[in-house]
């Protein structure tokens, strides 16, 4: 268990982690489809008409993209890395690689004026919300087992991951607008994601 | 072969073998479909009624996070690689690469009343069991060629082999179960991921 | 903030990019598709009818590899990195998984008699000019913010920028060129990813 | 133009050249379908019906896992890189990425009757011979421009190409063979891929 042996353990985790985010974020494509058009039919109005999918590829496009971020931002503060830590690990990829499911079925269902835009909306927030949980897992994990270098007290090191699962916050409250409204929903995913591309992990000020 | 371009050499097989599990482990949300739904269809209940690809999704989302956390351990402890080493890796990743069909074909049949689900689930514990198989053979070939550091006897050799191979029975095992019931071996595969996540290989205690 | 940790932070920026060029480029072999034949029907005249798709593939496949390689001699000019370069990635990154939508779309219409044919050109021109314009955007930013290494005063930046813009100028006048022709908008398309093959970003001569 | 950074360079190229061969490998898998059955019907014999998809996917992944090994040992002699090195690399990717389409084409017509199944295979055996030529272009290339080092003078770099394009002219004869036999086609495919195991490039003895 020397240094050395730990660091290139970690390295390897961030290169798999990279691997998963990068083929998420450009599965995402694969969700859109041309309009299929009956014969003297338009392109452009087909294209405009189908306006959800673009939208809900470009919130989740964003979503993935400050996740890689900030879980890069996360683990160069990480010096060491044990079995736990590569189990929540997964967790939390369990939930990106599964976002471009949710995601196509949240641009189908976008304009119904049924409670399936309502249903499409609380399963992909939900799906958000589950990804936010596994990122706060993760920091209380590092922090407890000394896997990042700190001198936060107990009661600091609570407030640190307090601080951190904020957003989950926002996530969670997603799920409750997403039966108010799917197109609001949407909004706020693309909005939460750029409110996490300025708040950012630090254990030193 | 100076123990630097040796080094370097494992190092390109872990990348290569991290790119092809992180891509496999993507690629198996393309297999989930959200429902097609009739006009004035719920979709909820159909959401619910496809548990099966869900569940077939999550077991084969275990096996194959668990089965690269143990490629990782298996490769640190792997101090030089040599051809017969890339082509064993290879037929260990024909097997990864492959899942994502019998999870599909697994997930469409696991509620047939019919002798399908049965012959989908064998199929599905067959890939597993290779799988497996080709972990011994790693191991096995890697102590027999001391591309591991390690004073074992040939005895001890063989019985480190046989521990590691205790994880194929039970997938063989599973190929049994299959023809009793296709959801039970299911829930086998993902209790086995669980198993394999705890179950580690070790040249010294 | 050390310079070691900086650099890191680059190589992981890289790695990521890196799987997404590699996927966005290997992705675009499932938009083609082998013709569905009639019974009795010859495959090789079937073949040669869908060429629209090979010529589609073929452009993109350039584009992409080009970008690839800029974007590589690009950052491996660049020293250090910090958010606002990486959010400059994202948005190339952006352009880089979606082309391969435009690009299926593009080959679908190439031989349309009406005006869809110019209109998925004008797209997929359009996705060409955004990924140039996020390549000027990185490349003034990282020369405003002196990440990378240079003595350029204020205007031999804005003349940095503008040389390595011109190619902007001709991805935007495809825009313009999709509504005379798609087939000639295809054509400028590859010769472009040609062109682009050898300018390349100095910042000393 | 510092030696380091030459390295650095490589490795790029390296990881980009490892991650298209690992989506490309992986992808192949997306061509299998599971059969869809009629009601009342059998799986497994119709499992075993479709065993040409299941004899191509095995074939195009020793083929591609193969040529991985062989990018592998090729670019561990190549010390240092330039355009040209590049864009002969591109060159070689292009026909990796291609591979899952002449793949599933040739899986889809194995067992026709007519010439379409000639086709198939002439068109799956161009892809591998294109791809091989591609390896021959990069080895001269870098024994000409002294990216490895040797000492060989210039007839022994044409002796050395030359021996290297064997490999070549078995995938050339196979374009003929096609004409013959889709089978034996795809049997000399995967033999191939075996003796291409064995032969290795050295550029010292």
């Amino acid at each position: 268990m020397s240094n050395q042996s730990d660091l290139a353990e970690t390295s390897r985790l961030e290169a798999f982690s990279d691997g998963v985010f990068a083929i998420a974020i450009t599965l995402l494509v694969l969700e859109l489809h041309a309009p299929v058009l009956a014969e003297g039919r338009q392109l452009w109005p087909a294209l405009l008409h189908e306006w959800p999918q673009f939208a809900a590829y470009l919130a989740s496009f964003a979503v993935l993209g400050i996740m890689w971020v900030n879980h890069h931002s996360l683990f160069r503060q990480i010096e060491r890395t044990d079995r736990g830590l590569m189990f929540l690990n997964l967790f939390l990829l369990l939930w990106v690689t599964l976002l471009p499911f949710p995601t196509s079925m949240f641009a189908e269902h976008l304009k119904d004026e049924s409670t399936n835009a309502h249903v499409a909306a609380a399963v992909y927030s939900t799906n958000l919300t589950l990804a936010a949980i596994a990122f706060s897992l993760i920091w209380w994990y590092v922090l407890r087992n000394k896997l990042v270098e700190h001198e936060m007290s107990r009661p600091q090191v609570r407030a640190s991951v307090l601080r951190y699962s904020l957003g989950t916050l926002f996530y969670a409250a997603m799920i409750g607008v997403s039966f108010l409204s799917a197109k609001v929903t949407l909004l706020i995913a693309f909005l939460l994601a750029i409110y996490y591309a300025f708040e950012q992990v630090r254990t030193r000020d």
